[in-house]
Parts: C-alpha cells; sequence; structure tokens
C-alpha cells in the first residue's frame, strides 16, 4: 500500500509507514494497493468464510501492523429489502443498507475502526477529530477500545445524546461556538500544539478506506450485481468519494464488470446544500454555504474538504444532486419506520425524499433498482419526533 | 417440528400449525426438532456460507412458511473480546456478547423475529405484548416489517425513548400503572376481547428459539468450544431457558460434546431479585418480589412465568445466581465503555457486577473463559448517565 495525492498534483507516492495527513499541495490523500497482484492471487470465493465485518475485505485496507485490528463488529450491515415502502412509491426493487447496526448506531464507525487501528500501529496516542455527533461518538469508541485518549470538538447546540455517549466511552469533550468547519478549526489548533493525532475525515487517509467497503459489501450482498442508483446523505461526503474509489477497485479486480457502475446521487439539507448548489451550477468546486442549518446534524457541513472528489463523482457517475427540507426528512423517518420497522436517522430519511424528488422528475426510474443509505438509526435523534 | 409441555406433564405434542400459547397445564410449551435425523443430515461446516444472522440456523427454527422469514438483520451480533476489562480484573479470557448490534438497539430482536415470522404465518393481523420497554420496540420493528399491527403495554415510567420509538414503528403504545406484570394482565384481558395475537414471552413457543440461537453463535464463534461461564441478566429469563435448550440441542445434533456446558449465572437487581432468592432457597420455583424498583427496565420482572425452567437450568448448569445494585450497575456501564468502547445498558452493566462479585468470592477464577451478555446498548438510558 501507498499513499497517492487524490487532485494528481504529480507529488510523489508516499510510504505510508509514518502519520500522514494532507498531500503537500493540501489535497486529500488516497491509499493505493497492487490490484493487479491482487487480482491474480485474492479471489472474491474467499470472502464467505471470513467474519462479517468490513474487515473480511482487509487486502484492500491499510494493514493492522501491531495486533487485530481494532473493532467492535462494524460493517456488512444488513441490505434490507423494503417491500412497502417500494409499494408506496411504485417500485420493486427498492433496499436501504442499514448503517444503523454498526456500532455506535452509524456509518461513522467503519472509518474509525480502521483509521484508528492506523493510528495505534504508527503509535498515536492521543486522538482528535471535530464531528457533527456521530464521528466523535465512533471515534470515543474505539479510542477506548484501542486504549487510546480521544479529544473531540462538536457544535455547542449537539443534540444531547452525542455529548453522553462521548462521555461514557471516556472521551474528553470541548463544545465550540459554531459549526463543524469552527470545531474542526480549533481542534486542528490544539492538535498542532499538543502533538495528537488528527482524524479528521479526508485530512487522514484512512477514514475513506473504511468507508468505502459499504461498496465492497453492497456488491457482495447483492451477489455481485450492481443497482442502478445509490442515494447517499453527504455532508463531508467520504462516503461518495470512497465508493467510487471501490467501484474503480473491483472493477481493476475484475469482480464487477467495467462500465456499468451505479449512479450516484447527494442528498443535503435545504439549509445547507453546498454540493448540490455546486452541482446544479456545473462548478468544479462548492463556495462554503453561509448560515448553515439543519436538524440533520450530519449534513450541517458548509464546506468539504472532498467537494472536488464528489462533485466529480456525482457527475462521473451520471448521477444527481437534491436537497430536500428538514420537515420531509422527519416525515421520511417515520414512514421508514412505519412501513419497514427501519430506524432512521434525519440524513436516512433524506435518501427517501430525494428518490421521490427523482422517480416525479423522471429521473430514477420506478423498475430500477434503488439502494437509500440509513447512514444511522433514530435514536440519538428522538427529540426530533415528539408530537 | 412440534410443540411439548415444558414442564412435562404428560400432554401430547401439538401440531404447530395452528397458533398455541401455553400448555393445558399452564406451562409453556417448547419447540422439538427431529434432531436424530438433522444430525444426520446437517453439518455445521454448511454454516461458512450462510448470511450472518440467526436464520443460518433455520433447521432449528420454527419454518417460515409463507414467504421469507420477518428480518431487519438481527443475530449473529459481535463477541467482542475485551482486554482492558479483563486486565482490570486479572484475566485474560473475558469477552461480551454485544446484543446491542440487534436491530432496535437491543436481544429483544431475536424472538420477536422468529415469533412475528411464525405469527404472519399463522395468519395473525394484531399483535400485542406486554413490555419493560425493549420487547415492546422489538415487536414493534418486526410488525410493521411484516406489515401487521403492533399494540404494547408498557410501564407508565417507562423511559421516554422507549415509547418514542414504538411510535416511530407505528406502534399502539398503551401506559399502564404498575410493572410488566401489570401491563400483561391488562395486554391479556384486551387481546382475548379483541382477538389479538400474544406475543408474551414464554406464553407463545417461538421468542423463546430465536433467544436460544445466542448458544449457536457462541459456539460457533468460539470455534466450537464452550466458555467457562455465561453471566447473562435475568428478567423473563428467556435467554437462560433458551441457551440451556439449546446446549441440549447441541449436543444431541453431535455439534459439542456432551457433559461440558457451560455454568449459568442469573443477574438481578437487588431491588428486584426473584430468582435470587430462590436459588439461594433452594426453592423449585420463585415467589413473587414485591415493590420491585431497579433503573434497569428489564431487570423489573417480579415474575417470570418460566422460573422453574430458570431455577432448573442454574442449578442443573453448576451455576450461580447474584443481585447487584443500581449504582454499581450504572458505574459498571461507564467502566465498560471507557475501557472498551462499548455501549452498554444497565442490565449489561449488571453482568461485569456479577463477574467481580463472582470472582471475589472465589466461584469464577480469573483464568476461566467467561462471556458478559450485554443485552442492550446505554442509547436509551442516557438519562441514568447525566453527571
Amino acid at each position: 500500500m501507498w499513499l497517492d495525492c487524490a487532485a494528481n498534483c504529480g507529488a510523489a507516492p508516499l510510504d505510508p509507514d509514518q502519520p500522514r495527513h494532507l498531500c503537500s499541495c493540501g489535497s486529500p490523500l488516497l491509499a493505493r494497493y497492487d490490484l493487479e497482484a491482487l487480482a491474480r492471487t485474492w479471489s472474491r470465493a474467499t470472502l464467505g468464510e471470513r467474519e462479517p465485518t468490513l474487515w473480511r475485505y482487509r487486502e484492500v485496507l491499510p494493514p493492522a501492523d501491531r495486533g487485530a485490528p481494532v473493532s467492535l463488529g462494524e460493517g456488512f450491515t444488513p441490505l434490507v429489502h423494503a417491500p412497502r415502502l417500494g409499494a408506496a412509491l411504485g417500485m420493486d426493487r427498492l433496499y436501504v443498507k442499514d448503517e444503523s447496526a454498526n456500532p455506535t448506531n452509524s456509518f461513522k464507525a467503519r472509518g474509525l475502526s480502521v483509521a484508528v487501528t492506523r493510528a495505534r500501529d504508527l503509535g498515536a496516542r492521543t486522538l482528535v477529530v471535530p464531528s457533527a455527533g456521530n464521528a466523535a461518538n465512533a471515534l470515543a469508541a474505539y479510542a477506548a477500545q484501542a486504549g487510546l485518549a480521544a479529544r473531540v470538538f462538536m457544535p455547542r447546540d449537539v443534540k444531547p445524546p452525542f455529548i453522553r455517549e462521548c462521555e461514557l466511552y471516556g472521551a474528553h469533550v470541548t463544545l465550540v461556538d459554531g459549526l463543524i468547519t469552527d470545531a474542526g478549526r480549533l481542534a486542528a489548533a490544539q492538535a498542532a500544539e499538543a502533538g495528537w493525532y488528527d482524524v479528521s475525515t479526508l485530512r487522514e487517509p484512512y477514514r475513506i478506506e473504511g468507508k468505502k467497503t459499504m461498496a465492497y459489501e453492497l456488491a457482495e450482498q447483492l451477489d455481485w450485481e450492481w443497482p442502478d442508483w445509490l442515494i447517499y446523505p453527504t455532508g463531508g461526503g467520504t462516503g461518495i468519494v470512497g465508493m467510487w474509489k471501490a467501484f474503480e477497485e473491483l472493477e481493476q479486480l475484475g469482480w464487477m464488470p467495467a462500465g456499468r457502475r451505479p449512479s450516484l446521487v447527494t442528498v443535503q439539507a435545504a439549509g445547507c446544500a453546498p454540493i448540490v448548489r455546486a452541482f446544479e451550477a456545473g462548478a468544479a468546486r462548492a463556495a462554503p454555504w453561509a448560515d448553515a442549518r439543519t436538524v440533520a446534524d450530519g449534513l450541517r457541513v458548509p464546506r468539504a474538504i472532498g467537494d472536488f472528489l464528489i462533485l466529480r463523482a456525482l457527475r462521473d457517475s451520471g448521477g444527481a444532486a437534491v436537497a430536500v427540507d428538514d420537515d420531509a426528512m422527519i416525515a421520511a423517518m417515520r414512514e421508514m419506520g412505519r412501513l419497514e420497522g427501519i430506524s432512521a436517522a434525519p440524513e436516512g430519511g433524506a435518501t427517501l425524499c430525494a428518490l421521490r424528488r427523482l422517480l416525479e422528475r423522471g429521473v430514477i426510474r420506478r423498475t430500477e433498482r434503488v439502494v437509500l443509505f440509513n447512514t444511522g438509526g433514530a435514536l440519538k435523534y428522538l427529540e426530533l419526533l415528539q408530537s
């Protein structure tokens, strides 16, 4: 494995055996593997016998050099067929990838399991992250599992369950006036001073490696046939960028045919939709969103360092970008609960709203196979459901 | 599959093709399988290729006759090695079976997945359950997934997240003055009148079938070697009874050697410990506990219909029964979080308290292999963690 600049700035590949954050050009770094060699030696038939966590794809993950991966059972989450929800939309091939089954109740567990494993192996002692909530919970849990210290920085108005859960795992919590970007600035400044290891998404190269496994699982769970559309709630966008990377890897491994990738849909909140705005404007990067507001904490991300990678993946996949209202997300949480028994965060609800919109517009056809990503459960958002 | 009286009252085996609740003698019914035939035709080597849910053991579960099982991805939960928690106790073979990874965040998902599947196949339309909280959430989710109606009866002072989660899944919630036993009386009365299908634990024979899969998983996850001790928080006790049943089945299948079963430990709350009291008194049944009080809702069960089965399993396994204080449970939740990144309900915390007690007493030796059952996550109990 080695690390390459995600913007192809021309910098030489970097050795991963020491802590790495951004490329010297300021872009994220991406992990690369000798996929040609793997294509010869690694068969997808080996997967059947492996444990049902994301570490079943260990050949395309950073190595765990010093002991077992830091794992709480993350990944290989259920892909739930949703017949009643589908029927309500006139579809019969609708699925929900239920990421609430992960430790700490969200998809953030994936990236942090991999990043904390790597940080431990590189000798880090104190890990730091800015977060809208779920990433803080996941870092806190995996740092505890690794015996490392965790410092998390969250917006002061984060919902109380996120704070309580961090404290449960013994993390040091700092509440910051402002948004996740403000938390990020403070976290980076304190990290630099104290020598903490920064696991901000895409500012270190391994969280994306954990996230990309969602695409590997999808391929495996659908018996190596891609669906037509993936609808994904997008804050920092690591999932979109990671899955796009996985599509390419899966083709290079010869596990999936080239030229048939799913189209990717980004969903954002109407009150914070920088990627949607840039997508519609045909821009290569997204300007920061002013006065970001939404109940979906994970979508309250006014600026994403990987914006150009997200936008490229959306366009190259023939995808779309949709902004949805908070009220509609909450109604969709209830709909997913009532019709399918799925516990959805507002971010998960947002994917259903986006699907409905794209069906109405004729962008998605009712006969197509669609996967909604429920990136977290409802339990930390119950205050939204009080009638 | 057929149904036998759990008390061996001499009643003839019952046909499972119609709704069944208790035996005519008032005892629970247990599902039985032709294990001799299965021993010849079913090998544990077949498991490797199966999906990571409890339905991988379908040969020893009631059949799903009309369509796929009602599933949200329940079971095959992580068995987490707990080295730091172990070190704090001088042990190196301590494990946590993390049932918080189930849908609806608790072990109750297992029984309800199986019971709702069977209820659907038997033509039920409205399902009803009395619950301290988690069983209501699980019934609500699985009924939604099956397209059936759910009516849940809970004590009026149940923690608000349990009510909100039921509502999310569209269940009809009735709050009852008193305890789960009072809720049970009201639920049974209304069910009889309205013709609802009662899924009270051990009053219908299939929830225990879902619960027993915890033992199948343990055996498989530990590569077919039993641990020495299982420590289990006990309210209605379906897990204890179910696992004891599974031990016997696994021996009859020839998958596990006879005569080496783990010893079972029941943990209850000091404020509601009917099984512990009966165990210590050498009684065959447990008298109802007056004035039951504990923050661990799942342990606030003053009387269990399967009391005689629990007590028999504890004694036959060379086990123990321990009552622990609420404050100690809450401290143990924090300890499991801080040292291992595990999100534990107070019931899960209680297992750690019991382990500590039994180590001190010399009942469990520090070299033995011990599994704690974390029956649910902390997320619905965060109010207990406010400092």
